[in-house]
């Protein structure tokens, strides 16, 4: 079981696939082969590219990628492969792929969160069908090495709350919305122009991204099957200039959350009963939030466990080169377990917990009204508010024009299901003239 | 290989001795206990707790130990044990014990800091001979993740700096003296009434237990052998509450910093040559830095890693609860490859790297002068810098009373040999009448 190189010296060379030579292909490529000898030192033995997978071998390539290693015979490729790198992206190329060299006693690495999040189950149990690894650290939130977190370190503990900034595209956009006062269409262009953002921004902007690493953390932290279709989406696409500025008047700002909770309720034999929420919002976080001062394309990740309490994870969330070294910690993870035995924690479903009914999950809301600038107003709202079993925690009004008002009203914590009647309701309410927005707040 | 709990229903419990049952202790028994059933899931079998060794079994305990379990007789609880959990402390019956658990086959995990700084290399030996685990997460920054992100995640990358505030006490004590404006006896003082500095702070605040998880910190991230004596240590008790103010003045916080970084100079035949500096020392930290805004007893690390840029860990840096899910997270780890094989990277000092001298580090500098106000003395000022071969970034002059004025000098990053002499000479330049303060100031 030792390491030292020289208690194994007739070792072969441990065989590494790698599928697609797009940019984090590329920089996989590169730190493989500069990294070589401290990679074997840390293995055990060495790690030899056998080939990389490409469409076109004849495409321009980066000088970092030997091009006498490209091919695109998928099947001679995995036929002699120990570990395979999965870096095509997409669902079903990735997913055939993947099965097949599971199936075949290849250890997996990939940074694919759609794949996980559609074909997860399926491509699990064939791992541990055949007892190989399937890891995915840069699947979520790129170099952030949350995955490995939740699941190792916080081994030993429970896992109650993950609350993530997991899209650096929406992170962008949200924060050139704050510091420039531009509304949505403007900063997504311009995010367009800089590159942070697609042609086709839609996964990113509504929040489908950010949905598939939701359901891939708290899959992980609760032990439990979520799928895509378990998480509640909303994206930024109806957050405006003048939301970001309400959330600012009230000590916080706007960000794009992941999030995954565990939630505890007594049953009706007074038994306490776990189910997990899971769900992709905009919410106001107060400045002093860990997660409010995360700016630009960075990702972070705050885990509240029973025991370790509060724990963030910060880093880049996208890039060639940071996801890159997510991979290679992985490659480095799975090549030890086929050199030295043992293999990651499996991805159980022990728990099986189901999903939250929105009558569990409690919430704190910013709710913003136009109303009409007259005696009586805020009265109606208040007792609309109170109708529904909802509390106010703070109102603040500012006087508009032609006669109108905006109200801000917080909530205190109410259930999920109370407040949505309480929203429906306030649009009815006399006085009100429209219903401006609706955001959850987070306690600091 | 598989974890499924049916593919070995005969294994035997795995036996768990824990040595020590102070606040962490009892921590780690209560989780040991009520996490029974989902530790087991994780590991692939039971982990029997055996016993629990203490100096006095008749000494009131918390209602979570259970009695039973307690014993003076280490022998009998390591002749009987697979996995030894040290939360003894100190550095004599520690190191003793765990390494007689090593030498006969058991592996080890402990949150001892100061054991691993003076008896490491030995203790890493023992492991390695034994094929064993040594697991230490909990040792540097309580609940934060930091060792394994370092060992693990950022395996296949290469660490080029690490900056952690990783000491709760002194981050307290200055959080208090810059919120409060309070001198450093005051805060001191509070921060004992507290209970958050100990009645002798010594290791606190001179900063040599921030220099213990220094250096095991840098032996980790740069593969190298660094001893406690090795760390150049510098503590927070010259800091004043006007070093604190004149810092805010510039834009930014003071800071305990643990610091290790990789340095690469060229030789004499025009090679790379690498070397590290590892060191302890409060710095000037821009409001817009990462760690700027970790206040009180929180700890927190950033890594800088070639491919994957700057991460940061975040959490709990001491306490009961954070600490044991640290080790309950090692003991996950460390119970897995003794039930799957396998085994976590050595500590292989493999790169063996020389520590760098001052001429090869560079550094910025705040230099804070009393001075005569009058004409002159800025130029003999500047010139004295310049005759060092230090450029300057940017001075401030606040008029003071009785004929004095204060400079604040910011150089540009010069080497730590250069700016040590500067500052020497600066004492004695015509004009100066103190010395007030010189601090390194981090970019953001």
């Amino acid at each position: 079981m030792s390491d030292a190189p020289d208690s194994a010296p007739q070792r072969p060379d441990l065989r590494v696939a790698i599928l697609g030579c797009g940019t984090v292909g590329t920089q996989v490529v590169r730190l493989l082969t500069e990294q070589a000898d401290d990679l074997g030192q840390r293995v055990g033995r060495r790690l030899r590219l056998t080939g990389i997978l490409v469409r076109d071998v004849d495409a321009p390539r980066d000088p970092a990628v030997p091009t006498g290693l490209l091919t695109t015979d998928a099947d001679a490729l995995l036929a002699d492969a120990d570990l395979v790198v999965e870096l095509l992206g997409g669902t079903t190329t990735a997913r055939d792929l993947v099965l097949a060299a599971l199936t075949a006693g290849a250890s997996v690495v990939t940074a694919n969160k759609a794949l996980l999040a559609t074909s997860g189950p399926e491509l699990y149990a064939a791992a541990d069908a055949a007892g190989v690894d399937l890891l995915f650290e840069a699947a979520v939130a790129g170099a952030v090495p949350v995955v490995r977190g939740v699941r190792e370190s916080l081994a030993g503990d429970r896992v109650q709350r993950i609350l993530g900034i997991v899209n650096g595209t929406t992170n962008f956009i949200l924060d050139e919305m704050t510091t420039g006062g531009l509304d949505f269409d403007v900063a997504l262009k311009q995010a367009q122009e800089l590159g942070y953002a697609e042609a086709d921004p839609t996964a990113d902007v509504e929040g489908h991204d950010a949905a598939a690493k939701a359901a891939i953390l708290a899959s992980l932290a609760f032990h439990t099957r979520v799928a895509l279709a378990d998480v509640a989406c909303e994206g930024i696409t109806a957050v405006s200039a003048a939301d970001i500025v309400a959330a600012r008047e009230t000590g916080g700002v706007i960000k794009l959350l992941a999030i995954a909770e565990r939630i505890v309720t007594t049953d009706a034999a007074g038994e306490p009963a776990e189910s997990v929420s899971v769900r992709v919002n905009p919410a106001i976080l107060p400045f002093a939030h860990p997660l409010a001062g995360v700016g630009g394309a960075y990702n972070a990740v705050v885990v509240e466990a029973e025991a370790a309490g509060r724990l963030m994870f910060y880093g880049a969330g996208a890039g060639g080169a940071p996801t890159a070294s997510a991979v290679l910690g992985d490659v480095v993870a799975a090549a030890r377990h086929r050199t030295h035995g043992g293999r990651a924690p499996a991805e159980s479903a022990h728990a099986a917990l189901p999903l939250a009914s929105d009558a569990d999950v409690v919430a704190r809301l910013q709710i913003r009204l136009l109303v009409d600038d007259r005696p009586g107003v805020l009265a109606h709202v208040s007792t609309t508010v109170a109708d529904h079993g909802v509390s106010i925690e703070s109102v603040r009004q500012q006087v508009g024009h032609a006669g109108t008002a905006t109200l801000a009203v917080v909530t205190h914590e109410a259930d999920e299901a109370s407040l949505s009647r309480t929203v429906e309701a306030l649009r009815h309410t006399d006085g009100v003239k429209q219903l401006l927005a609706a955001y959850r707040v987070e306690r600091p």
